[in-house]
């Protein structure tokens, strides 16, 4: 195990990296020439003008102002200073809400920490088991831990009471919490401009009908069961094969913009390329006229395609948005259901235009459960077989281990400096690259089980991390550890016996999950700040391919988020922070440093940097809400665990109340306040119904529906024109407009003209 | 343990009272005086007149047909032959499809009989481990077991493939069965008449309004909410009180009545009793003329109480019944969420008026969930600490265990017979006392929780008393039979040891169990279709109270199926086979013993006796489902805890995805049948609104509805009025009679007469 003084040099080396990171990122970010790279928001907002485009040459790429640098650290109280309705106005309110996860941390381990140094690290201390046991070898850690509690004693009550405690205080703040949220995403809906999506519900899974076409099928249905509130519906088109056509021709694109910018640099040498694969063999031909001639092919083709795809009655798929005439309507269609085979007309909210994932709207729902079965064995055995290289390295990070096995590595590991970097460093980073191949792995999995929007797709990679980091990174570490230094015992015990093992080998583990927290944690969140990839990035295009400012506009990459990725991560630290928060509360502060440290950096981000993809309305916060309560119930099993060994059994049976507590807290919650999330209530749809129809009577609401659900490669033909439905928002009275523009392009949709 | 010959003996015991209970059923149900008693449904459909009415006297109280005797067991093809369209025209669908649960048994255990048998004996027999190790004390149905097979043997694969192939069947059976129920159902209820509970949603929990009555508030949420389907409301009235007051009166008629008919009998003595409680001191009075004043006293009463509860504000609970134009705008009502506050404006179909729970309409939703938590902790301790005085019970009834105990006791039990007895009767009769004390309480338990219809009671009812067998009679029998063999090392074992003792502990329950099955199947079964209880009443009324033919028709006491006892109990049996098929295979043949005979008893039953209280169409049969397929995975954890302590380990592991298969069945099951259980589809709702209003365009619905939902103490006013609904579903345009009849109590129900 790792002493204190390795924990402290591993402490050295984690904040010098981070406040590294930090000042690369304070003098990074005042040059002009990052600006885009550090800000990209507020260009995409339209509110920064490029810095570059005034001034003395040398001043556009560097910044010379000194004061600047002085004042490098002002980022953050600027960051902090934004007002929440401001922030959800300016970030939205999926940003806005993420962020409060870091707050929550801090809002729960505060005072937990506070509690737990005043009272469970002087039980601990005076404990006084560790020192007459001369066999086992401890660090000053251990002594503050509950290991240094000796077996059977009276002790362990102020831990019984502390686990309380400390359940009690976290329900409280997550009640709290999940009250406020469900109130700002009320708010937010209620006060909400007119979407598309208000008003149209996704039918998936149509049933097959031998006499009408799906389009026909889908307006008699609707014209029958909802007589009074049907619109109009919008076929969908199995447009997968033409989207990768247009896909290939925009990197055609690309490449001719290149050998034209580098013809025009230098006029003298006519740029050739090969034929062949990536331009790498095959004949040489002249590079523009080759990529024009392709082009050109290309648009031949999509222009076949796309007919293709619009006479063929094959193409289109047994799915539909219908649109209706009111949210009242359309929130009663999308809350029912609407044939007594629930496998048939389902019905659920269209996702925001600009949230679908049009490739899994062409699935038929008899192969969906296929999919799902499918996905989640294959999830399980990725969860479970990947512990097996993590448990190799694991054990090697492991000094002691290593020496008892290998005792002739002793003299060059036991050299200071070799041993501190590492312990300190190596368990860190290796989990750390293995878990940077697996994101894209689930969310390929999450698209395989066929979810419709991107941001269900996001929650459920989520979902399917967080198990992978549970599995993995938390009960791996601990178990595998472990099974190195007990292997002969272990071998010998029955399944049953795993988790008494676990909950023993906790309090061992802290000092891992300290370094764990100081890399991950620390350092990691002051790389997210500093955008390396982004940065490189932005500078390789705008070397090669920008021409215009409409192209540097494109060359930015503001990212967003990635819910899928970070959320599961911060859940790692809320069941680190709990189940320590009784055995080895001397891990809370590191706890407490990462959130409040990331609440800053993602405060700053969110505001400076990403640029969401969609607008979920805070969606994800019931996910959110039941992993901190899964930590919480496995924080008080594994105490359970680990006190049963210590022979406290006075005081053990009295915490099999608090898993029981929890889960009935956790009903309580999810009745409470989960119906804001997944439904929308119909006094609300009504409200707004009611003042729209007093607001604007003339309302054209079917002209301003009718290109709202139509596949982007339908779109692309007027590619110049902003998204058709923002910009309307505040102007809907601009129908004549949109169905003239509408009529030179008809047939691109399935709206039939009789629909009621 | 009990040796093969205690076995025979039991079942020769078991046997022999279950013939002789047969036979005494089939002797009494040919006396013309208990017709009523074996045949009550048929007198209540009217079909069946009085045997009594005509012939010569003797006759009419005792038949000396000798032919009939002859033919006693005639009544068993009988129940068999009428086919399943009119067994649901008869009985109704919630009988129809309750006694496909015995069926249900049936085809799940012939076929796993038939293959254990075939496969599994000859395994086991020819195992040999029993034999070698003489400490042990063990019988010849232990050879059958798998404990005969010696540990780490090879052929513990023979018991995995059956433990897959018997999941595989059962899972195969039980999706058929979901499918052919919930057609069954959608079928019932697409043929239905018109019923009120079509039109209404009971609505609780209606915020309070500082401007407005309940009444006015609820018009005008709907009206605003639903604008184009509100039809009217009924608001509940707390008439807790007035109901309490009308019982009272009801059982003075009854000694009134009593007093009556002996002094018609005997005009000579004038009938006396005394004023004080239950008529045993206070001053002696004449018993009619006291018993008049005391009726007209409470009639003064009762009528004040109405007057106060029809005009009191407070008298009104915050819930309604509100009822719609069609069945499209209740299913819309019922499926949607009205407020964005998930805890204000529930709505839920309305259960039927017959089927209505009135005393916990009256509770606020505030209450309700410290309700459920109070009664959640509550049903913890009952099914926890109820295992004491049962353990001690159980540990008597096992001989061997008695005389290791109790050595000087051994003279008196190893008298053959005495032991016999012991051993076949006393386990089973003990842990039936216990039981018939049970399901009150839980009923009650289920009030508290405050459901609102007596289908629901039944089933949540179910729900608890289906936990507390499987702890207590399931668990409780094993685990403390075991303790009491085991002791010793049980005390040193730590928690966690415990799901592997219950494995190890299940071949040698096996006997237990197969007595169990004998005592409360096999003759509890037989003295059901005795009916001695409501034999005996039926006939100490019919001394007592009966003066006209209408009076005996209220002394007939039908019952019906308890399903909130015997589901449970079924589920039990189902219980014991899953676990036994693999285990101990000689056990399945009793199990089929008691499905087949339960079934033959059952259908009978249903056919000639009970007469169900309401109609919920089948709406239990997921919670069938869903314990069939819990039982499934407690008998796949169970094999592999026993296996693992079997040293089986080439084999153990294969046995986890069993489990996991399992609950994916359940969850692919629950997504494609259960919603036809608790949804009802927006195109079935519009088919029937259709057609009937091509059928009767003229229909008054607002008359039609006008009391369905009063409360029966407002109804009894005319007592002798059958119930108001029923009657006129086949003749529905009487709305000018029901309207009339209204005007002569007006004020009695809080319908506006404004509403839209």
């Amino acid at each position: 195990m790792a002493s204190v003084s390795d924990i402290s040099v591993s402490a050295a080396i984690n904040l010098l990296s981070a406040l590294a990171f930090l000042m690369a990122f304070a003098f990074l970010r005042l040059q002009p020439i990052n600006d885009r790279v550090y800000f990209p928001k507020w260009y995409l907002k339209g509110i920064r003008a490029s810095p570059r485009s005034s001034g003395p040459f040398m001043k556009k790429f560097v910044n010379l102002d000194i004061r600047m640098y002085l004042k490098f650290w002002t980022w953050m109280p600027a960051a902090l200073r934004m007002p929440q309705p401001e922030l959800i106005d300016h970030a939205g309110l999926d940003s806005a809400v993420y962020i409060r996860i870091y707050l929550l941390g801090l809002k729960i381990f505060v005072p937990i920490a506070i509690l737990a140094f005043a009272v469970l690290l002087p039980v601990n201390w005076t404990g006084k088991s560790l020192e007459q046991d001369k066999d086992l070898t401890f660090s000053n850690i251990d002594k503050l831990s509950i290991s240094n509690v000796p077996s059977g004693s009276e002790r362990y009550w102020a831990h019984l009471v502390m686990a309380y405690t400390f359940t009690f205080w976290t329900c409280y703040v997550l009640y709290k919490e999940y009250r406020i949220v469900s109130t700002m995403r009320l708010h937010f809906l209620a006060s909400e401009n007119r979407r598309p999506d208000q008003f149209t519900v996704l039918v998936r899974n149509v049933p097959p009908d031998p006499d009408e076409s799906v389009s026909e099928h889908v307006e008699h249905f609707f014209c029958v069961n909802h007589p009074d509130h049907y619109l109009s519906h919008q076929v969908v088109y199995n447009a997968n094969k033409l989207a990768k056509l247009v896909e290939k021709k925009k990197s055609y694109q690309n490449w001719h913009t290149y050998y034209q910018t580098k013809y025009e640099r230098n006029p003298k040498n006519k740029p050739t390329t090969k034929t062949g694969f990536w331009g790498l063999w095959g004949k040489t031909v002249d590079a523009i006229d080759y990529y024009t001639a392709e082009i050109e092919k290309l648009s031949e083709e999509e222009a076949t395609e796309r007919e293709k795809v619009m006479s063929d009655p094959k193409a289109i798929i047994p799915a539909a948005f219908v649109s209706f005439k009111s949210r009242w309507g359309t929130a009663v269609c999308a809350q029912t259901q609407q044939s007594s085979n629930p496998t048939i007309w389902l019905t659920e909210w269209a996702p925001e235009p600009c949230d679908i994932y049009w490739d899994n709207l062409a699935i038929p729902y008899v192969g969906l459960t296929i999919r799902r079965l499918l996905v989640a064995v294959a999830l399980f055995f990725l969860t479970f077989f990947f512990m097996i290289p993590i448990a190799f390295v694991q054990s090697m990070a492991n000094i002691e281990g290593i020496e008892k096995v290998l005792p002739f590595l002793k003299p060059i590991i036991e050299a200071g400096a070799i041993k501190s970097i590492i312990q300190g460093f190596l368990p860190g980073i290796v989990l750390k690259i293995f878990l940077i191949l697996l994101p894209s792995v689930l969310m390929t999995m999450s698209k395989i089980e066929g979810f419709t929007s991107l941001s269900s797709l996001d929650r459920r990679s989520a979902a399917k991390y967080h198990l992978f980091l549970l599995v993995n990174v938390f009960f791996g570490s601990i178990i595998t550890g472990a099974a190195f230094e007990q292997l002969k015992t272990f071998l010998n015990q029955s399944p049953t016996e795993i988790p008494k093992t676990v909950g023993v080998t906790i309090p061992m583990k802290a000092t891992f999950f300290i370094t764990y927290i100081m890399v991950d944690g620390w350092a990691g969140i002051a790389a997210e700040i500093l955008r390396l990839v982004p940065l490189v990035m932005f500078h390789l295009k705008n070397a090669f391919l920008v021409k215009t400012e409409q192209d540097r506009e494109q060359a930015m990459d503001p990212g967003s988020i990635t819910f899928a990725t970070s959320e599961p991560r911060i859940q790692l630290y809320f069941l680190l922070g709990l189940v320590y928060s009784v055995v080895t509360p001397i891990l809370l502060p590191f706890i407490i440093i990462f959130f409040a440290f990331a609440y800053v950096v993602f405060r700053h981000q969110i505001i400076n940097v990403y640029d969401q993809k969609y607008e979920s309305g805070a969606t994800f916060w019931p996910d959110v809400h039941r992993r901190i309560v899964i930590a919480l119930v496995i924080s008080q099993l594994l105490l359970m665990g680990l006190l049963s060994t210590k022979k406290a059994s006075n005081s053990t049976p009295f915490l099999i109340a608090l898993p029981v507590l929890t889960i009935w807290f956790h009903l309580f919650c999810k009745g409470r306040f989960e119906s804001a999330f997944v439904k929308f209530s119909l006094q609300d749809a009504m409200v707004k119904d009611t003042v729209e129809r007093a607001t604007e009577p003339n309302l054209n609401l079917k002209a301003y529906l009718r290109d709202a659900y139509i596949h982007p490669v339908f779109k692309c033909v007027q590619l110049d024109r902003p998204i058709a439905v923002d910009d309307e928002e505040n102007n809907p009275l601009v129908a004549t407009k949109r169905s003239s523009r509408r009529d030179s392009k008809s047939g691109s949709n399935g709206n039939p003209e009789t629909s009621v």
